[in-house]
């Protein structure tokens, strides 16, 4: 059996990242209001350090390591900001990192995780094993593997954004959050179900990529080919493990955004909100205007999942759109 | 003689916002800390109610209202963010209010102001003098017309919010504010030289505008044609009276920024701050940058003064810059 994370791990995880993270604004509009009839709340984890809730989770992992851990370091793979989560943790938190990436990675991403300090190994990612070349320099190194969604420290960490939340603005009726790998949703179901028991929580994928609807329905874990889809942070194959087991016991159900409808959102934030989001976070806002959850009359929690986004993509999404 | 505000103005101003005006967020980047080599704050007022800090100051004047001018209204030329903050304080303050705007303006501005429930009376501005068709509305309906800078009632609301920023952060080295007709600036001022009396305060406006700048080495009030910029919210022609009289006492220089740089600091507000800024609100930390003023070791403000720009425009600035 699996020792699935609890809420007094995301209280804990709250304690450590005291100081550390930022409690991010929870921003509101009128109009979003208007156009769901209900009274929204945006936790804006765009604003979070390095741009994206990871660092909730990452920070949180790495500050539990014990000596031997923390002398020599953590490992991960990513090409996203996970990656860059680890790197700044660790940065802080004084120990090394690794970060594997698939030499095709965008020069940006790994320009900002070498910034935070890591080293990047970059790997052929049609010719070599991702896993297993991470476990190999894991094991030569002897540095701690910390993967991006799949474990209880990063959970209770990711769900200290939810947590923060409700804190700051009361029980809410429905809950919408971006859904990749399961790391926020699962952690934002932990916090949710202890702080605001009587509230809805849907998970939100893209619909080119729905392998955790799938999995609901079929009661396990479904594995899909890589979704194409502007949702980067949401290009997950599966859930892991211990979200699959979480988010099956505390969610309401899993809904589904289209490309389209995250692009519509990326504008409205824009516009309305004056805010950077990247695709990934527009997942829960998109679904909450089209989904068809009945929203009247009620208090919405949306999470905004991070901000970064190439520039010259974003321009193009906002202007253009889809190409 | 003139009677200038004064920060016990300010200091009422934000005790008639209490509860209308939001308390915008004060928000800080690694990344701009590491660039000036100082401690930067950014006041954010592109958070702002209508995405401007106009709100501040067109409620302060429109609370302060009697009975019969409140059963009147209001009246005010503009086709910026005055338009939308008279018209949204009016409604707020259920009291009727006219925007007169050039029939060329753009149809999103007027759709927004007419979203607030405003009137709004196009005007031709070739064949129409502007001063005069409002002052004649105004007298046929017996409306009270509010200038967009020259008033001390707006003067005062605009300074609420560096009075906001000092009370968060504490007292400051250096502050940039943005400068078109001068209203954020002069009480920016107020505030400033009494909460922080030390602090160097800088107006910044746009190189091809410099009209504050030359009218500071004249020491009178210098007319310019409106100047070609990208930075719309500041292509005034010139200072008010009361404006000029406050920055010349109590502001310590005015620097300029070139479109350039402008949209280099959009773009880091995008990529680093996930913030959208208009052109106007960029002034103050585009002179932090470039300007010259030495800011080593420094605690520094730059106020942020909006986020409004169409979509379209936005995003062809942040793509592909200037055309």
């Amino acid at each position: 059996m699996l020792q699935l994370p609890t809420f007094d791990d995301v209280a804990a995880a709250a304690r450590r990242l005291q100081g550390h993270a930022h409690r991010t604004p929870v921003n509101r509009s009128t109009t979003a209001n208007q156009l769901l009839g209900a009274e929204v709340f945006f936790k804006c984890e765009n604003f979070q350090r390095m741009g994206a809730f990871k660092f909730r989770g990452a920070f949180n992992a790495l500050s539990q390591f014990n000596a031997q851990q923390k002398s020599k370091g953590a490992i991960a793979f990513s090409s996203g900001n996970h990656a860059q989560a680890i790197a700044l943790s660790a940065r802080l938190l004084g120990m090394p990192a690794v970060i594997l990436m698939p030499m095709d990675a965008p020069q940006s991403k790994i320009d900002a995780t070498r910034g935070y300090g890591a080293e990047v190994i970059l790997f052929d990612r049609y010719k070599e094993d991702r896993e297993a070349l991470t476990k190999k320099v894991a094991q030569q190194r002897e540095m701690t593997l910390i993967p991006p969604f799949d474990h209880p420290d990063v959970i209770a960490g990711q769900g200290t954004a939810a947590m923060e939340l409700i804190e700051e603005v009361g029980e809410l009726d429905v809950l919408f959050v971006c859904l990749g790998g399961g790391g926020l949703l699962s952690g934002s179901a932990l916090a949710t179900r202890a702080l605001s028991p009587r509230c809805q929580i849907y998970g939100v994928e893209p619909e080119a990529g729905n392998d955790a609807q799938q999995s609901m329905a079929k009661g396990e874990i479904v594995h899909i080919e890589t979704p194409r889809t502007i949702a980067d942070g949401a290009q997950t194959q599966h859930l892991g493990r211990y979200t699959f087991e979480v988010i099956r016991r505390d969610v309401t159900g899993i809904l589904t955004a289209t490309d389209e409808q995250l692009v519509e959102a990326m504008r409205f934030f824009a516009e309305r909100m004056k805010m950077v989001v990247e695709p990934t976070g527009c997942l829960g806002f998109a679904a909450a205007r089209h989904a068809g959850i009945d929203l009247a009359g009620k208090r919405v929690g949306v999470i905004i999942s991070g901000g970064n986004v190439d520039l010259p993509r974003y321009a193009q999404l906002i202007g253009q759109g889809l190409a």
